[in-house]
């Protein structure tokens, strides 16, 4: 396999965009990365670590004789990228981005694609709570799925190529229709994502001493949702703003079960809130034998050896 | 220190029960580990494990003699077992637990504890989402809480020498009242659990074809939820039996929380969505600081390096 691209445009440099460059670099996928971002202390920040060829504000400049642009900006800057690039793209350029929905992307980027160009939009499913551009590492992707969602006027071989380079960075790729794409991460990432935020703001909100007590007795559960919680929240805004419709039909369904779970504890319905309990855990085994998780306890979390024991003998 | 306690009662083997087995066995804290379980097959698999000296199906023939007995069942078991062991119990002795509720553990094992018998109730906050016998080691409870919750007339000094047990296991030790605890412990375990358990659901009941790309792509922050959804679900059973009212309190204010998301999502309110998702980032970083997390991106799950790049000369 040679080269597939010879100039990569990244439009944005945070933990996706960063592991990209990282990852297509050690693989040798381009020949050149161009980096653009809006900030001059991010773009510093990317330069400093060694990140790309190019670095530049003006993301226009960056995309000049790119035949792959991939946007890893938040979704709420996609418009205004698109209309600042659009007059400067190569014909025969692959534009992709790595938002995390696709029906509102298509909408906002398909009307400003010129001629010639083909836009193949992808989400990297594969992510850590880190963000900014410290936070990429080139094994980000492995293991892990790529969606592309290319539209009916795209050609089977441009699609192709763009597949390649995520294989090549260790993905597993499948191509989807936009709309599915939304309904499926509603629920696997979307949903998660509302409740983990929302739960952690409920601590938020309870006076000051019991706060710090939750804070202290956080491994009983409540950690795992503040890591869920922590990732970008400009990010997260604009895939709420913009899967809306998937998000509240998926949230409408969670918001009914969770009434029924209620009901139970309310009624103090033993044999119900077991079998609840029961049945999830087939999920969980489906989800380790995909080889999306690893079955270590605890995902590995260190726990250290207590104290050494007393050296005196025993009594 | 010399050695703490003669002889150690373990009442049920799980993954609790297995942990204290081996550390305090590690740590040099007692001469004889009894451990006692209802089913023969889960008691061949601790024998087999070497987790302790004297192994019974009769939970009254293990507290005999022992100085200190450790109820490590499921809560729902509890009143058979402190009926069947009570006038076996030896003056002096201390009884604990480690049941993820506490009020209603005080109700329950209280009435049955005769005279001379120190009542100490436990909850050692640690745990994976393995269980069972095997899914024990020494290290669980290192760095982590354990609350204590005795009653006012419990010497001062019999609670001193249980939290240096659990010390001595790598513990920190916090003593509570146990309405307290139960309250606490909802926000930070059993909502959390109960809300993973509900998404989980939620999927489970999606069609057949969505449910496997659910799983497919669960890496998007479903997978932490089936994580914490995988834990014992007869021990859960009993946490929302017993701790109803704390659990109902607090569902209430998470709902609540969680029709005001919903609203915002419904509206496209941009900033009000933005400042819920940043709130919470204090909340996490609280908790790193206060080590009960793993600073680690992504828990250091495993990434595996993508194939190795192409050997070919550069087209």
């Amino acid at each position: 396999m040679s080269v597939q691209f010879r100039k990569l445009a990244l439009i944005g440099i945070g933990l996706i965009g960063s592991s990209i460059a990282l990852a297509a670099r050690r693989q040798g996928l381009v020949d050149v990365i161009a980096i653009a971002t809006r900030k001059q202390e991010t773009l510093d920040e990317a330069r400093d670590l060694g990140l790309g060829d190019l670095y530049m504000l003006d993301a226009a400049e960056a995309v000049r004789g790119a035949d792959l642009v991939i946007l890893c900006t938040p979704v709420g800057a996609y418009e205004s990228v698109i209309k600042a690039i659009a007059p400067f793209l190569e014909p025969g350029a692959i534009v992709s981005d790595v938002g995390s929905v696709k029906g509102h992307v298509v909408k906002v980027l398909a009307p400003h694609i010129p001629a010639g160009v083909h836009l193949i939009p992808a989400h990297p499913i594969a992510g850590t709570e880190h963000s900014g551009p410290s936070a990429g590492f080139p094994e980000l992707f492995a293991g892990r799925w790529c969606v592309l969602t290319p539209g009916p006027e795209v050609d089977a071989a441009e699609t192709e190529k763009l597949a390649a380079f995520w294989r090549a960075m260790g993905s597993q790729v499948e191509c989807m229709e936009p709309g599915h794409h939304d309904m499926v991460l509603a629920i696997t990432s979307h949903i998660p994502h509302l409740v983990a935020y929302n739960i952690v703001g409920t601590v938020a909100d309870l006076e000051a001493a019991t706060q710090s007590e939750v804070i202290k007795f956080s491994a009983s559960g409540f950690r795992d949702f503040t890591r869920i919680a922590a990732s970008d929240p400009v990010m997260w805004r604009d895939v709420f703003l913009t899967n809306r419709d998937a998000v509240l039909e998926m949230l409408g369904r969670f918001t009914e079960d969770l009434s029924v779970l209620q009901r139970a504890v309310r009624t103090g319905d033993g044999p119900a809130l077991e079998a609840m309990f029961t049945r999830t855990r087939a999920i969980r085994r489906s989800i380790i034998s995909a080889g999306q998780e690893t079955a270590a306890a605890d995902f590995g979390r260190p726990h250290e050896a207590p104290p050494a024991p007393p050296s005196e003998d025993k009594a």
